[in-house]
């Protein structure tokens, strides 16, 4: 039987498998051929020892190569955009225009802005005191294991996503552990990783692949002594696991775990625009099928008289749109279950609920309703993420309803009000934002969540258990690479000996620092 | 019995006390008259509601007047500086100089520090991307728990030190669990800073003070849902419990362990200088008796034939010194434990190794010695922090030795090469230096560790288990506050509605922020 190799060491080699596994055709939910292995800890072990190397490295090459090689793959990852995307057979995710015109496209920019914060060196916050003679900067943490999530099989994979780019701008080898539905797809960008590593000159492992180890060597991997820290984007379930041993060992990770992401409509707002509302609502609940981690799982609506018409008609496009494959059957169960959890809890269906009969992984496009008092009465059974084509809409008589749910709302990545432009929502607005603003990483206002954009102040991130730890986000350069950064202070360090960085004049015309308190460029 | 009052919500008030303690004079080793409490829980959980409300007022409190609190704090800590400081007796440290003439004035500058990062706002590190419209800064975290260490009864204080400042500089709320050693210096600053609290207009619960508690709830109050993060400095058997309870829970905690801060001496600076650095490392090693965070514990020296000199003479220097108190019995009893489990494992008492007899918690100053290749085959059991005025010295054959002790050696806080200033080490230095770079946050040449500038270059932190995130430090500002923020981000949110921080222009003219990737001031 053929068997995909892993990419450690700095060569394709055959794993040590303890068992192999497929891919799955989400639209038919037939088995892919390729089969991929199941390392044992071997490969782990193997994996961590050439990272340990690279690392040191690393250490000594100048940041226009780490620069160059970022960019040499965002080009190759271009170039082979087609064959990339091919690999679409796995997520049945559509090759355009989202795989090829938006999410490839992206990777490949976060790679490059990646690469421009590792030639400028701003993102190290080079920081002197002149006076005293100290001076401090960030730097490379070590070895970096990433695991990517099931829903972004190009920007958020463990070997091409954001936090493969911020962890290797920062300086550090990334040993990546694909997400098991889409192995190919990873699989085919890690050989133009690997290509423009080669181009660049890096070490050979400053990136490798492991396709997929036992749970046990999961948790063994992440608390090895040879690791800097971790990123994993993914469930709250094995999240935790993970959180637990790399913390147990002291190790810094960063866990995107789950989010809810309530919307808000106020008022004014659906007096206003409700058709409108109603359409973004609809388009942003179903991007990707639901599986977007900025999904509004909670809609959050005062029981006026535009309400009823408002969901009915989020009821209609719901039975309209053609439901599309989730990303696994383990998937579309657990959105099952769900929302059995839901309606047990009192939530009433008004529509979807089911499974869609035929070949691929599809679910009936679901939309619940709960009153704001049921939903304080059961808020444990009924806060509750829905991974998939499913949201919550809950209706509020008045606005302590309202307070009284944002103040028991966990932690949430993303949250959205919408208000009148009129200005007559503006007094609840001004009660009730301070309350959101407090569990969620971003506030936004008349605006779906789903989109993440790639700019310098977003934050994809928040307050645990979205996030695990408020202070950080996973999108974002150059704030992603301080996750994967450590503080080093040189103290009456002789001149010659200090990092180029920290010289009192450097080469560099674009580097921001701070000297004697004030940033300066150059 | 009259029982000190706790400070909680708002007031000075009794506790709730399971039971009561006295601090004793390390000089005496007699019990101080004054009774402190052990609180119950329902202590923690009034606590706990006060800072909850401080925080959420604090969020609409304009920084100017956090700032004015910490100035004042400042002032008052100086003006009540002979009272404060006759607390001494509770450590045994001397008024003069070591509490009056630098600990006070390094606690006083580090709240006007505080102040000034809190008024200018830079601290926040506002990132606009005016095309996007997505707009981000840090916030206050929430309610901050502060554990101080016994070693600096002022300027590490949960309630005056340098983990205050930074908690309050964000914005937060902070409740101070006292050391157990010295609650009356606690008290004491607690009621300049009540006072200050009062004069400023804070949210009387802005700053409360627990003396005790019990293990177990200690560890609930690390991972009640109502904290926000937690600031440890102390032991790392302690560090570690609190470390899981909050993470479990995830809440970040900051956590400064514990460390042996390597000094390495290549040979040409013993040829050049040896008396004079054998002067130097005695006043490192036992200075505050040798408790420091930052007090080398390990010595590196080559071979050569000034290398016994140079450690006869340190040996002649701790004979002749008169050992000052620990700061317990505890302290003492672990001290000797250490020393002895250093002896069992093969190392060499060259001097002390014994209790003084007398009426305080004396120990002999004490230097043990091993070799190299001792060291290598027992480092378990002989890389272990002796807290106290003692030192193991390592000498080396070669250089390999040395990088094999460096390569093994746990994070640590700091780390010095001193070498010859005619540049006859420098190959040596260039072969060891990246070694103990990976081990160490701060890196020094030619000057003990035990000095910890307050300065915004510094970094006080380093690799675990010295501390438990490589990323943050808990001295030098703005960088310490980061560790009590989380990241905001405001995405397409209407312009009136925007923190004043993140509107397109700002009234303060001295407030950095990155405006579409550059740093502009005002």
């Amino acid at each position: 039987m053929d068997v995909a190799r892993i990419l450690v060491g700095g060569e394709w080699r055959p794993a040590n498998a303890e068992a192999t596994f497929h891919a799955a055709n989400p639209a038919t939910g037939q088995d892919l051929p390729l089969a991929f292995p199941v390392s044992r800890w071997s490969d782990c072990d193997l994996a961590l020892a050439a990272a340990t190397r690279a690392a040191t490295e690393l250490r000594t090459i100048k940041p226009e190569k780490i620069a160059a090689f970022l960019e040499a793959y965002a080009d190759n990852m271009e170039a082979a955009a087609t064959i990339i995307v091919a690999a679409a057979e796995e997520t049945a995710l559509s090759v355009t225009p989202r795989l090829k015109d938006v999410e490839l496209p992206r990777a490949a920019n976060q790679l490059r802005l990646a690469a421009a914060a590792a030639r400028t060196e701003s993102w190290r916050r080079a920081t002197i005191d002149l006076e005293k003679n100290i001076r401090s900067c960030f730097a490379p943490i070590g070895p970096v294991v990433v695991f990517g999530p099931n829903n972004f099989p190009l920007a958020f994979n463990g070997v091409s996503g954001g936090d493969f780019a911020a962890a290797i701008a920062a300086g550090n080898p990334v040993i990546a552990k694909a997400h098991p539905l889409h192995p190919n797809t990873t699989r085919l960008l890690a050989e133009q990783a690997f290509k423009a590593i080669e181009m660049a000159g890096l070490p050979p492992a400053t990136v490798q692949l492991i396709y997929n180890v036992s749970n046990e060597n999961g948790l063994k991997l992440v608390s090895d002594p040879r690791v800097g820290a971790v990123g994993f984007t993914g469930s709250r379930n094995a999240g935790l696991q993970l959180k637990r041993a790399a913390e147990d060992a002291g190790k810094p990770i960063y866990l995107e775990m789950s989010s809810i992401n309530p919307v808000i409509f106020l008022p004014g707002a659906l007096v206003e625009r409700s058709e409108q509302l109603a359409a973004e609502l609809v388009d942003s609940v179903l991007a990707g099928s639901g599986q977007f981690c900025t999904s509004p799982n909670l809609v959050l609506a005062f029981d006026t008289l535009q309400t009823e018409p408002f969901l009915a008609q989020v009821a209609r496009s719901f039975k309209e749109r053609s439901a599309q494959p989730l990303l696994s059957a383990a998937g579309r169960k657990q959105l099952h279950e769900g929302v059995t959890a839901l309606t047990s809890a009192g939530a009433e269906l008004i529509t979807g609920g089911n499974y869609v009969l035929g070949e691929g992984y599809c679910y009936a496009n679901t939309l619940l309703h709960v009153t704001a008092s049921q939903f304080l009465a059961a808020q444990h059974e009924l806060q509750r993420e829905i991974f998939g084509n499913a949201t919550l809409a809950v209706t509020l008589r008045n606005q302590q309803e309202l307070q009284s749910i944002l103040r028991l709302l966990q932690g949430n990545l993303a949250g959205a009000i919408y208000s009148a432009m009129s200005g007559e929502d503006d007094e609840i607005y001004n009660a009730i934002a301070p309350l959101l603003r407090e569990k969620v990483g971003r506030l936004l206002n008349d605006k779906m969540p789903t989109g993440v954009a790639v700019s310098p102040a977003m934050v994809h991130g928040g307050p645990y258990p979205s996030a695990s730890h408020p202070g950080f986000t996973s999108v974002g350069i150059p704030a992603s690479i301080h996750r994967f950064a450590k503080l080093e202070c040189y103290d009456s360090v002789r001149s010659e000996r200090l990092p180029a960085l920290l010289r009192d004049t450097i080469a560099n015309p674009s580097t921001w620092r701070t000297i004697n308190g004030g940033w300066i460029k150059g």
